[in-house]
């Protein structure tokens, strides 16, 4: 496989910024945009049991009614694309057995040999440890997606944004998400940056890496 | 910049898993763990506030103690780093003042300028929106970071292990995270597959692209 060296690792984090305004004319390549979707379809979960949902919105007046409810903000209409990342609620044992399902059907392996592993997320689920509540549980994942599609745009060379600014429940019934058995949790553009952002200038605002990582 | 291109990226997404047994012999070089402590400080955050912190375990008293607590998996004593992700409990106002703060370091901006974007993020937490609830917000960024640090390792051919696999107030206790302001949201461990891992030869198992990828 193909790696990348450290120096040019931190010079991407530090080339990626939210990107606030876009070059409308400027669209992500096909082959580009597969890579993306593909960050998001094999992103790592807990358990692995990918409790979410990517609605990307190419429809112009879709994407015009988000924007409506996302703070106006421009990136919404002028990224070349933008994603709804959305976790399920009410995950239950429905969507355990789906996942086996899945499991047997690639691997084909004994459905009867995961009945362990099988039992212990059903135990999960039904008693969750006191600390997680399980709609919480499923949003988290959706930010561990938003890491990876980010990171691998950033890879590439793609401008993103994370907008949490929006109304889920507009949202939501845009995209008639409830009704599937999601929620938005964050919504994501990517594309190219306008060579006249003023964001683009900023310089970017750290905690020093001895402020937040500590060594013991 | 450098960029990767988009083969060599699902390349990388299909090469990386959550890797259960680590070589205990090898240890990542300085310059890559530099750069992946430098994933996690350069990870986005909403409004950029960054409430997080991140312990690198090295001690191996420590790391056996936390073994104990995260289900006895060898990871967390075997792979080269071990690091403890924790959020902000309890984000305040005194945490907005000190990103404000911050920002006039890094910027040299006046701080007056500042006040229109200060005090919207101090109405948003004094009045989040009706689905945020902070402590959860808080936890949600963390996933984000995560997400960074194991694109930015599998870019390197380092494996990563999320582990949620833990009890929280006992890691917490050990590290003294909740008189900082913190707790425990995700573990990871970093460093390299041991050849015999058998979860090495397991298939990945996803759902299909179409099934979780929605065009509209």
């Amino acid at each position: 496989m193909k790696t990348v060296d450290p120096q040019t690792v931190v010079e991407q984090l530090n080339w990626r910024y939210a990107t606030k305004k876009y070059d409308p004319t400027r669209k992500i390549p096909a082959e580009m945009w597969t890579a993306l979707e593909q960050s998001l379809v094999m992103s790592p979960s807990s358990f692995g049991l990918q409790p979410w949902r990517f609605v990307v919105v190419n429809d112009p007046a879709v994407r015009a009614k988000i924007r409506e409810v996302a703070w106006n903000q421009s990136q919404v209409v002028d990224a070349s694309h933008l994603v709804v990342i959305a976790s399920r609620v009410g995950f239950n044992d429905a969507d355990v057995e789906r996942y086996f399902d899945r499991t047997v059907e690639v691997t084909g392996v004994d459905r009867a040999k995961l009945d362990g592993y099988r039992n212990l997320i059903l135990g999960y689920i039904k008693t969750p440890p006191p600390h997680v509540k399980l709609d919480d549980w499923t949003a988290r994942q959706t930010y561990l997606a938003l890491g990876f599609f980010m990171s691998a745009a950033a890879s590439m060379g793609i401008d993103t944004t994370p907008i949490e600014g929006y109304d889920p429940v507009a949202v939501n019934k845009i995209l008639s998400l409830p009704e599937q058995g999601y929620t938005a949790t964050v919504l994501a553009t990517a594309g190219y940056r306008a060579p006249d952002d003023k964001y683009l200038l900023s310089p970017k605002v750290r905690y020093t890496t001895q402020e937040v990582v500590k060594h013991v």
